[in-house]
């Protein structure tokens, strides 16, 4: 059974996350993190395992930006059964990093929560850009298309 | 709570996609996808919904291939709670296209299923390789790094 205020939570916890992004708030974004989640970032690794690896690249993300990282979240879509939920939204990145260089990108999110002693935390997070099979090139800056 | 039993069999699910891809058996895939999948594909476009768009994606998938695709999967990770799953494994595809050029790949692969009435279908499914932030190139031949 899905309940509409667990929905409405796990909506909130994407809303408090863009929030942590936009606020520098490295503390926050690892505590939503199970100690053994398994990662699927958007760039390098393929894979990670485990709060440590999220925190080693919360760093370097953020130092690697001079101004910003912005980050806005849409069309969340989530659902609840249990201690077990996921959603996937897009988001937004945008800044100027320290090289100078300007991001405008448009990314995939999709999160899988387990709640355990009440609190919900991830355990799987996968997050890319679709790529062109003919140049072999990521498509950072593709906005989502419409999809209800 | 996770039941051993549920969690064989979203495993067993995984391979048998793995099989009915390597037979291009189209409709035994097509079954197990819910009328309103969200689906973040490998390629373009950024995002789709429904069943519809999976068949029609998967019909130009089997073209492209003049050999093949082979298709395995690897490393698989499972949970259930009640009626909602999630897996998430790296594929490998090989074969050669009808442009005669030879795919070695390797793909990360996150499944949400819902069971109902019984059947367990996938609802929201997220496929990606990274990319090198500084080439903007997708890297699609990584092999997965050990994350056990």
């Amino acid at each position: 059974m899905t309940s509409a205020d667990d929905v409405r939570e796990i909506e909130n916890l994407v809303r408090e996350r863009a929030d942590a992004v936009g606020l520098r708030q490295s503390e926050v974004l690892l505590s939503r993190e199970h100690p053994d989640v398994l990662r699927f970032p958007l760039l390098p690794p393929t894979a990670a395992r485990g709060r440590a690896s999220t925190a080693a690249a919360l760093s370097a993300w953020f130092t690697g930006y001079a101004d910003g990282p912005g980050y806005t979240v849409h069309d969340i879509e989530a659902d609840v059964v249990g201690d077990l939920a996921w959603c996937a939204f897009f988001y937004h990145v945008t800044g100027v990093l320290a090289s100078g260089d300007e991001v405008d990108m448009w990314v995939r999110s999709s999160l899988v929560y387990r709640r355990i002693d009440g609190v919900w935390q991830i355990v799987h997070s996968h997050e890319s850009v679709p790529f062109d099979a003919g140049t072999g090139q990521a498509l950072i800056s593709e906005p989502p298309p419409p999809i209800a």
